[in-house]
């Protein structure tokens, strides 16, 4: 096992990380910006070092200086948390070539599910179901009238370099489709520098459903059961649970056993995640592959009993897995609620000083955060500030548990998405189980979703 | 189920208990001291009386006054936690009188229970094994002698109605026990009005170990397994843990047994649990039987996943068992360890304001607390001011996790038991399970045991 890591992240994950360096006694180097010299990811690590300038571009994403950090504290390994370089290929390969050991997939593989097109392609070699539509950048708007036209509407545009919900159009009819197309190339190629767009089939009332997979060096791997992320705003989860209110047996193991299918195909190694879209005949398509921790990994951690960076710890140093496919558990239900610093009408980030951060605590409730009373969330990064989750015997103990911790939760000075959060719990759709991507624009009344 | 309850307590277990009652959709009645008006109990409460001075006797422990507010609130039952009435026979006996439930056993069964010689006699009567000694006063000395010489040296001599370690004391001769005696039992009398005395054989390194039981009104009883409580100091509790390491499948089953045919035979109703003293070789004597919630109840909800608060209410509620004994599950290892606002060196308490206070947060990390940062701790109470309990797959994982989480504690104004507990846990003695009540005085260096 490494004796000593840099985590080149921030805020919840860092301290995440940190926390299972400690457990395993593994030394810790944290970076930060200058907006972040009182982080508490700062003063838990054994070391930290001042890398830049608030702006990502200028500190969290500055690869040369990360790995002058790297070098200079002689950490053997680092890991990249979720967001930030954390899927970032160029990263991975200087790791590589420097000789340190980035906690993650290897650079070509980062680079091949990076790329929606690409993905898609490798997916459907691998006979993992994808979406119907096509896996080839379209030429113009006059392909993309054929290929929607053979497909049938409604169907959705997409850029091939966007994510989380940014750069996607539903397209009812040809109209809709000539009018939505060069507009959407457009900005695709000014937001992310890669103008390519594909189109696919549109799944009507779909879920998110994702498998967690835990993939070792030795050509192991294994999944530990789906994450339902369905409850979204803006294409953006705020709810995950595990396992899905949905899934029957069969269908369980027909995903999970698609998951491994594709991440050995691809030489995956890591803990990583398959996203798919179910339908309401329980059928199931390819969405896209996370190859890094997700935010919502802690609901499979209860339910599992497993330390999900632990194991990617172990991975990294070369460790076969220590579980088989029959060894993992499934105990429980367990809640994620995403904490965000946002006028929950809006969605609008609110940014400002904390002037009283209470906790919840007791049983089965765990929380994740960086942010201490008194700390000042900035406009610079993510206004995620905490998530909290639940766990219970069933479903219904577990949301129980969660508006109970909801009503314990105390934060003054910024606005929070926590009344929504409460409306989607309390919610008799919720809590029949009936969670599809469009719950919060379907069913929530205080909210506007423009 | 209850709609309305009435706890009459402070501090996290109340806490604790309206946690459960909002999970359930109980409405809650918090009372409170002068001294607590700002207390987290007083704040999370549906409603909140003040009930009387900073003195528990004006206040947590007059029974008229609680009474009254149960009355004039319509709380249809009491919850009285642990300590202050918790145990009160009388207080028991009032609620049965007013109407109102009281969440515990029956008051007879109580009163039974508290009187160490009639618990003793109780049990011998059951065949639950009793360290050999008598059961009923001594009359004087020269029968203490007597007794003590057909028994054997070392005996423990005890005050009746002493507890938590009050009104012990080892006799190794006959000369020391001819002069311990009448001292000894005079104290008694002062503090506890009773100056009865009884002697029990002494059982050297002994280990506590308890068993949680749980019990309906139908005749129903299980075990939720044993919980050890060996590190003590000055026979108070401090580190706690289940399953005990010590302990072996058999022997396990054999006390589980023994417990649930003692409160079978006393006709208990509620969670209790039966305190045991084991031997080197595995040999265990009824120690004490304890008739309401411990403190250490979070160590068995996190390795059976059941809420003792909820099996209680139930209980109280008249509802039969929800479980059977072979459903009860026995998963991972957990310890909970007890902060203390005390001076580490002395033990003695170490009253003020706490000006910061931040929980280390976390996968299978559970905080029990009622302090918030700039609370004050009065001398008036309990110093115990948080408990903390990590999980683990194994006991070496629940170990890392508490030594991380015990680094992460910030904790700022008063003096804490951090750095004992800190040292406890990391001695190679606890991490092999080597636990016996003497530990703290055989091998911590930087605490004095006087």
């Amino acid at each position: 096992m490494f004796a000593k890591i840099l985590i080149a992240n921030r805020g919840e994950i860092a301290v995440r990380v940190i926390r299972t360096c400690k457990k395993l006694g593994i030394q810790t180097v944290a970076i930060y910006s200058e907006a972040d010299a009182d982080s508490l990811h700062v003063k838990l690590a054994d070391e930290a070092h001042l890398i830049g300038k608030p702006r990502v571009s200028e500190s969290y994403l500055n690869i040369e200086k990360i790995i002058e950090v790297a070098k200079a504290t002689k950490a053997e390994a680092i890991h990249p948390g979720y967001g930030l370089l954390s899927e970032n290929p160029q990263f991975a390969r200087r790791c590589e070539e420097e000789g340190i050991v980035f906690i993650g997939p290897k650079a070509d593989v980062i680079a091949k599910m990076g790329s929606k097109i690409e993905a898609r392609k490798t997916m459907e070699t691998a006979g993992v179901p994808i979406v119907p539509g096509i896996a080839f950048p379209l030429q113009d708007v006059e392909e993309a009238v054929k290929t929607a036209e053979a497909i049938g509407y409604p169907i959705m545009l997409k850029a091939s370099a966007g994510g989380g919900g940014i750069g996607m159009q539903i397209v009812r009819d040809e109209d809709e489709l000539r009018k939505a197309f060069a507009g959407n190339q457009k900005r695709a190629a000014s937001f992310f520098g890669d103008g390519a767009m594909y189109l696919e089939k549109y799944i009507a009332n779909p879920r998110h459903i994702e498998i967690q997979l835990l993939a070792d060096k030795h050509g192991n791997c294994i999944y530990l059961w789906e994450r339902e992320c369905s409850i979204q705003r803006r294409h953006q989860k705020v709810v995950e649970e595990a396992p899905s209110p949905f899934l029957d047996e069969k269908t369980r193991r027909k995903m999970g056993e698609a998951a491994v299918k594709a991440a050995k195909h691809i030489g995956y190694t890591n803990a990583g995640t398959i996203e798919f879209l179910v339908d309401e005949q329980k059928n199931f398509y390819f969405l896209e592959m996370n190859t890094r921790l997700q935010v919502e990994h802690p609901v499979t951690e209860e339910i599992t009993g497993l330390d999900l960076v632990e194991e990617q710890l172990r991975v990294a140093a070369g460790e076969p897995l220590r579980y088989r496919q029959e060894h993992i558990r499934r105990d429980g239900h367990a809640i994620e609620v995403r904490i965000y610093a946002e006028d929950p009408k809006t969605f609008l980030p609110s940014p400002g000083k904390i002037t009283v951060f209470g906790l919840p605590q007791g049983e089965y409730v765990r929380n994740e955060t960086a942010v201490q009373s008194g700390m000042t969330v900035t406009p610079f990064y993510d206004p995620m500030i905490a998530k909290l989750i639940t766990k219970g015997n069933d479903r219904q103990e577990a949301i129980k548990r969660m508006l109970a911790a909801l009503e314990n939760y105390q934060i003054e000075g910024i606005k929070t998405n926590i009344p929504m959060l409460k409306e989607v719990l309390s919610h008799p759709a919720f809590q029949a189980g009936d969670t599809t991507t469009n719950f919060v624009e379907k069913h929530l009344q205080t909210t506007t979703t423009k």
